[in-house]
């Protein structure tokens, strides 16, 4: 309800779901936060985020069959709470939790992030076990009827006294472990199969629980929503409660999905503001997979990976990770540090056309005064495409090319460039005329 | 898949939930089959059913927050079947079941129901409970994702070997202890806010794997599916694999409900066949309630009473009494043993016309040729209605009527009444002229 | 909402569509007429249809870039009722309509049919045109609001008395003319792109008006409600008012819209009976396409062509050949004649099973008592099928081949047959032992 | 797709249609024009818009039975263009159109808008009229499938050359005219009976032609469409091609519209910005309803008519009075003149909550800095309402309040006041303390 003081801009991180899906253990965890601290904290990357089922025992042993092992094992402790599994995060073992990693974490200079589920553990429901601070037990809090519909691990909880209570107890844990950023899951679109579902958003006073209990911690705590898309007509909502909110379902490596993201932005663009950030989802970069029995090189191309890049910053989007950091190659360094892209981050994005073919963006960075204007091929064809810039920045003579350097000119105030299938061709903007010297040489 | 052997004449008899909700007894089920036989068997009236949550202890004593407790305590085998509450039911201790029940109903000339929920017991998915004739527990053959959006007692079971052996596991059971008549819950409309929506029928698989248990068992079990509304594109399905299905979600004493059913009449008249019947639901007649905490006399008047029993009748509906037969009074015996009425059960129906404000149709007896015509005042106000008949029964001449008695001659094959509102005019058609008498008398 | 006196078996024609489109003219209706009485009338078919904009001047001529020209010019009388373009068919002019050319069909031993769209012309609407019979002109009849999503022609029709006195004008003036059968078109589905939409049958009262205008002319004439999908929950509603009702979109020889056939047969089998048929369209067989400027014989292989005809006779659908009749081949020839097929057409028909490579359908006859069984493979690939028919008909012994002919058995009471892709088998059911000359050969 | 130029402030005016209906006249619009002039001019009133049908004949004269004559006849000159109607708009005869009336409003120093409605004349497309700069005719151009769900006068065009030329050039004859001001209808959501339809913006294209179309006059010419309400999904394409668009159907003196508004205020209020306005429609205050045979003094409750003048000039709608200015009373013209309140009008808006029962929102007008905070009482109780505004705006430490004057201070950061049953309290946020005088007094 109130302005945001928190994730001022858009987080940046690494997520272990990507390359892991349910299986990353400590040790996975430090060596990918080794290297965002040695090689991408000074870009500004800095959240080292694990992803679902840390408290799961096996997780993954039955990936054959489920992603997630129906009515499997979990650590828990006796109010509820669900714990690392002390296998895969050794450090966890005695109820310390994830507080000794996080300040590992912390020691790098990095902030520390978890995944969590919407709701209260069904295990903790059938055991009819105790919540701290409240006399109600976990089987009257967890709603029988509000399950997730890919996961089997958790219940919704009521909207109770005895929930509330559920909700401060968990993140009050997290916040005695030193956790800076919370990925809760299922409850951004709680029905995400039926658009504009009365369901869709029928646990958005669940995100109000939440956001109250980050609230009384009073530790910066940052509140990501999945999955999506979100709904736009909640914007309003998400803005009031959360810090950012995915706008698509799950993003792979997938050229459709990458184009379709383009309407999705187009709709959300008016709703980016400092602490508020609709989010276009990981970055499947590099090298991913492993955990879906798929370790690969991503499908992108590289001008498709410009494309998605270029769209993320300019959209003010979060930008976490997805590949596997230990396993960084050249050309995904050379996309992630690309100071030029990073640099649109703070932006404002317009949206100035779209159609099948083809879209255009502009965006300005309101402190410093730089504005940019980005050209997108979404077809499949090399093509020439242009936009009319000077009725938006009407003292803009040319544009520094953000990928690959140099000046091109806007001859009678448009952006025009060759552009490459699925890529695109983006520009600083700016009204310095072309120096002497170079008049000179032609 | 065959033509059917058994419920030739739509199922008739007494159901335990209008009056007693969750909390029956054997006792009180008794009590009830005594009363059917000693006084309505004759009429043709012989299934005694126990509805939901036989299992479960302490039901109904949390009713005023919950109708179901969740993840309360069940009495269930070691093989995952749910047993009837010792409890409640003494003559089921030592593992026998409902046997000794349905030998003591059988004894009174009466047949033995049950109500079962789609699925398979939670607590035996989370306690990865053993299944009878398969090697794989509980816990991978509940789906965690389908859960019944009312009843927190089952999880649904995937389409899968060991799914349909825990289903043969407990028809089997069912069989053994003498079941006649099995109402399964939570199937024949799985998602009945959203008309139309893909998941209406999204389990209609489960239906086909209780079906094939109850084949295997080789014993005439009824099955009888719910809660309503069917799903009308999904006839075929229902007609295949079951007896009888509700066209209504829960049916209460309620003029809207009643007046909304003749749509529900008008869609599904075509479906009407021995052994497969469209299922408008129990009868809240007489003393209903008790179990609600609203014990009371039905609230529809007399005319509702009998434009709601003609309907099932003409209708060809299953007859459910829904009232406590302990506490029967005159009128509603006199309602329950109308020979006249009764009689339509075996018919073919047929809708003449229907509107805001009346509807009216015929019914054909096959064997008999008996001919039905009836008129229903839908409206708030005393109607005169009128309809053709001589286009339908050529030899039409006269009526006589099924609820006051007496003769109505069809003057120029016009079937016309002052009718009462929200009342009915029913007729069998007579193609004898007026006696000479009685021409005499006047 | 009488008994049906008409059509008492599935109506057999030709109908000009699916060669001609909008194009046919006079002296091609009369050819095709004399085919049917020559080579086809024996065998049942009998209706001559002419289809959409018989009074569209230059119908056709715009073909590239319109199907129907946009507010073309219509032949049309003083009571704005439409009349047959006079150069194509000259038998119409000096205001006799279609009469002297319904006399000549008539003359053949056949009947007559056209093709109307639902409403009054707009060019009545906008020219203020009288209304035989009633006070007000037809800009006070037309509802400006309801307009064809694919066709220009006309407005529907208020429900109001000087509606219901169009209709009437029109309809008595097709009594004068000789009609027996009229397909009335954008009325069965009013919406036929948004199922279970609010819309698709917001136009019934109209369906009503016209078979109220039917009736009043004494005549008997087929009413055939165009396009499908018809709404299975108006179900009554269709057989209270018309002979026959589409139950697809617009049918071309396309096996993906043969294949969904058999949902919709499934769902509307329980509907069929005499002078009421669920309508599976046109047969899209021999030579077909010419107004469409893509002349071709039918793409359906043999397989498929057997498939469909077996469907169509086995559901009881109407059969109205799109192909031209003058020139007709021999296999085509053989498909419409095959009277063992066509012999099925009044059964009641019964689907055993469906799934998504194969189905099976029984059908009785309930006069002669003759019993069939079909088994139809779905897949791309020849399969082994089969169906235990013994609990649907105890007696069954052997099947007679209804496209092969011989004769298999039905060993273990199992009809089983390897069956083409897309093709089908299809049996009469005997009980007749084999005889005996034909054991001993063996 | 370009910045705003026009309409930097929410555009203020009188609007014909909540007091005439169809039927407004030159004379009238004339002295509504005097009031504003001289009344309300100085306070930023400005726009006097004719609404719809100022082009029919006859408009009104047949109320009882069509709010708009079917096929009635309209003014239309010889390139398929409505012209106004000479006896009610005497000065454009001779074909000079309302460029008279446009330059008389503009000599008062006010500026002249018109409605129109989405399309090309039914009468022009009927009649093959000619288009002006295109070889084809209006029967070529018109889309006769796509209608008006409510008013008879046209058909949608095609996207295609001719189309754009007859939008070219209806809109540069209304620029030659003087206009300033087009409300385009039936065009923002043209099907606004089902919510997330794929048709409620099926004509966005049109749209496109319209701006299109305006941008070639090189005039100032405010776009609007209507109705609503608008599709959030499609916000950018509004901003993109409009500047205002209705969010909500037509809004009347009816508390249950005036409550939904809360609704879509919040839902719109990313999106307002310099030229770009959420609509919550006209203001139904003071005199109204004649031309609907209701004339009456608005049913709004004082209190009610402060909240919705409060929230419109909040939320930065444009302000469009409804209520005849001839007849303006003095409560009317205080709220219309309240200059506190109008000084909200280039405002960014935020809600900081909405329940059933209440809402608050802030708002900063960016130039001025002037920060402001108002409550809302949504419930049919008076009820102390309060909220945190340090948060927000952490110097605040009082309210001037906006429509009884005088100063609250806000303790502890909170906005705390009694607020009349669907009343508000709103206030401009000082940070200035008490003045020393008012301290001593105490």
């Amino acid at each position: 309800m109130t302005s945001k003081k928190i994730a001022l801009t858009p987080p940046m991180g690494w997520n272990s779901y990507d390359y892991y899906d349910t299986t990353v253990n400590e040790e996975q965890v430090r060596a990918n936060a080794r290297v965002m601290a040695e090689r991408l904290k000074e870009w500004g990357w800095e959240y080292v985020v694990i992803d679902i089922q840390w408290y799961a025992k096996n997780a993954g042993s039955m990936r054959g069959r489920f992603q997630y092992i129906p009515f499997g094992y979990v650590e828990i402790d006796s109010w509820s709470r669900l714990q690392p599994d002390p296998e895969r995060f050794p450090s966890s073992q005695g109820g310390k939790g994830f507080g000794p990693l996080a300040s590992y974490i912390h020691s790098l200079g990095l902030k520390f992030g978890i995944h969590i589920m919407r709701g209260i553990p069904r295990a903790a429901a059938h055991g009819h076990m105790k919540i701290l601070g409240h006399n109600e037990t976990a089987d009257m809090v967890a709603d029988p009827g509000s399950v997730c519909r890919w996961n089997p691990d958790m219940y919704g909880v009521r909207d109770c006294p005895g929930g509330q209570a559920y909700y401060d107890s968990i993140i009050g844990m997290y916040a005695d472990w030193g956790v800076d950023f919370i990925k809760c899951d299922d409850i951004c679109n709680t029905d995400n199969l039926v658009p504009h579902s009365d369901r869709a958003y029928s646990r958005s006073f669940e995100i109000e629980m939440i956001s109250r209990a980050i609230e009384k911690t009073g530790r910066d705590i940052v509140l990501s929503l999945s999955p999506g898309p979100a709904v736009v007509d909640e914007s309003w909502h998400y803005h009031a409660h959360a810090n950012m909110w995915r706008i698509t379902d799950d993003f792979w490596d997938d050229w459709e999905l990458l184009k379709g993201m383009f309407r999705r932005c187009e709709q959300w663009q008016d709703h980016v503001g400092p602490g508020s950030y609709p989010d276009c989802d990981m970055l499947p970069l590099g090298r991913i997979g492993a955990g879906f029995g798929d370790e690969r090189d991503t499908r992108f191309t590289k001008d498709e990976q410009k494309t998605m890049f270029t769209l993320w910053c300019l959209m003010g989007s979060p930008l976490m990770m997805g590949g596997e950091l230990t396993k960084l190659d050249d050309w995904t360094m050379f996309l992630l540090t690309n100071w030029d892209v990073l640099d649109m981050l703070p932006c404002r994005p317009r949206q100035l056309y779209r159609n099948e073919n083809s879209a255009a963006w502009t965006a300005l960075e309101p402190d410093s005064g730089e504005k940019y204007v980005v050209l997108f091929n979404l077809s499949d064809e090399p093509s020439e495409l242009s936009v009319s810039i000077h009725s938006i920045w009407p003292r803009a003579l040319a544009g520094i090319d953000l990928w690959e350097g140099g000046r091109i000119d806007f001859a009678d105030g448009l952006v025009r460039a060759t552009v490459a299938p699925h890529g695109c061709a983006a520009y600083r903007v700016t009204s310095t005329p072309k120096p002497w010297r170079e008049d000179m040489a032609e």
